[in-house]
């Protein structure tokens, strides 16, 4: 349940890139640059710190929605929304790693491996406070309030999780909420953002966030998915990663319906973890699982229709509807 | 260097809300309902850990700063103001006790021995949150602004020390500039937003954040004295927990000027670090630090010179000011 360990392809990633025309690809840069300068901008620490993070890459699928959310606007405050939202994002994986003691993010040492506890915990607080410093610079209230209550609810996921590790009788919907909290409001919030900041206003906001947010629950149900199904080589770590952190996730939620054996597990090795994946599969868990994700996908899409969209803006936001779910399949 | 272990003694609390008039009092306790509806509205999860932490009391010195700045305001914007700066405060504390391994805060178990290190570190991230959301509802850009800037500051701050830790060659100036990041920025904070919606307003800002900014700085230092002298039994903590930590801090800086024996350290155990902070004491260093923090208020009350203020507000903040440093002396 780490939203990230699963990278969009990047050939799926170019396709997107292109549909949305090259001012996205020009955005993205400027937005890289900006994390740069903002890395190095707060002390040795951070810039030493942040270099195994901030700057490691990651394929900006937040920033990419917002831009596109914002159809053909293009401002330094645009630039500064999607920064924002990385950091914030990045934020949360630096405090992650810390909880998960994990050695390396996006092929990289982690600040934790590389810095210790209290540096992560604390480059990962600095982190957070420079995403609020640089959406407020956009002097746009709105804006700030919707990374506000993504940010919260992203510490309330988080909070979540950790409540309901190991326990046996975690629901489908409670699953679900946690995703919402978790992974869909930041989503739902770059949405916002583009939609706040760029040429769709205001009034554009509300139906662009539902979809990032459906959106953003589709993404957690597939990374959740792949978790189980793999493969390896793809995802770059072993399978079943959450059932040895204890992790609850729809794919095991849905398959314990069908064979109960799976309500008491006992996961205590990478190969028990893998084993128990392979029963989930067997139960055709995984399957039912991608179908709930593909519902939000097109719950989603359907945000949109009511909206006046140009064609080149609704191509690319279904590109990346579309991304989200066929990534792997 | 916790800024936190000493609290300001209640008699010289009971002095400044009777300084600054019954309408403080007031303030400070719509302050207190505000962070307990904030406590509780945010899920079970967050209710839970928040008791032990953000209603736990504590001597709300920022809020009181803030208030006292604002002059003659009264308005749900300013209870949301101080509110603010105290849950940012609260989200440094559960991190720092996560850090530290802290199993009591303010006579209660920390969020960190209740719930354990990802419970901590998700509340500390969801308090860190919800300052940003309570201080964006005001409204107050410039606001937001200033609670960034002190947010990274004391992000930075704690990077610095964890840095800094055991470094042998710490020196005054980088230890001033520590207590800058991580206490006087978030004084400075509080007396600037006070400033902002209060009755002073953007022009006395500057001002009266240079006042807040250097009561920090000798508040910390106080509390660093404080840490090596003792009496345990009114701080509440054994001598020389800062030096069993590794932190460097102005005592110790000063008395190795005096006594070179005191550059070789071997503090390994609660014993040891009270014999160390017998040996600075022995040089006098800690009334040299004393001094500095004084020069620190006298420099702070300098600020306030040039301001128009009503007499009871001069008196409340030449009151906060001088109870600084006299706690305890």
């Amino acid at each position: 349940m780490s939203a990230n360990a699963a990278v969009t392809g990047p050939e799926q990633l170019a396709t997107v890139l292109d549909a949305a025309g090259p001012a996205l690809r020009g955005l993205i840069e400027r937005t890289e640059r900006r994390l740069e300068e903002i890395a190095t901008a707060y002390g040795p620490e951070l810039t030493r710190h942040s270099a195994s993070t901030l700057t490691a890459g990651g394929k900006r699928l937040r920033p990419m929605l917002l831009f596109i959310c914002a159809g053909d606007a293009d401002s330094v405050d645009l630039v500064r929304a999607a920064a924002a939202v990385e950091l914030l994002h990045t934020a949360t994986l630096v405090h992650d790693d810390v909880l998960d003691r994990a050695a390396l993010r996006r092929g990289r040492p982690t600040v934790f491996s590389s810095g210790g506890r209290g540096a992560a915990t604390a480059t990962g607080d600095l982190l957070f406070s420079r995403a609020f410093a640089e959406l407020t610079a956009t002097g746009d209230n709105e804006a700030v309030r919707a990374l506000a209550f993504a940010s919260s609810a992203l510490a309330r996921g988080e909070l979540i999780q950790r409540e309901d590790a190991w326990k046996p009788d975690v629901t489908r919907e409670r699953y679900l909420e946690r995703c919402e909290l978790k992974t869909a409001r930041l989503f739902e919030a770059a949405c916002r953002l583009g939609a706040l900041l760029g040429t769709p206003g205001p009034r554009a906001a509300d139906a662009l966030g539902a979809f990032g947010s459906r959106i953003g629950v589709a993404f957690q149900i597939f990374d959740d998915v792949l978790d189980v199904s793999g493969p390896v080589d793809r995802t770059g770590k072993p399978r079943g990663t959450d059932l040895l952190d204890g992790t609850i996730t729809l794919p095991l939620i849905l398959a314990r319906r069908r064979d109960p054996t799976l309500r008491q597990l006992a996961v205590d090795s990478p190969q028990s973890a893998e084993d128990v994946c392979d029963r989930i599969a067997a139960t055709g868990a995984l399957d039912d699982a991608r179908k709930e994700a593909m519902r939000h996908v097109a719950a989603g899409k359907d945000e949109l229709a009511a909206l006046d969209l140009n064609g080149r803006q609704r191509r690319a936001l279904d590109l990346v509807a579309d991304g989200v779910v066929e990534r792997y399949s």
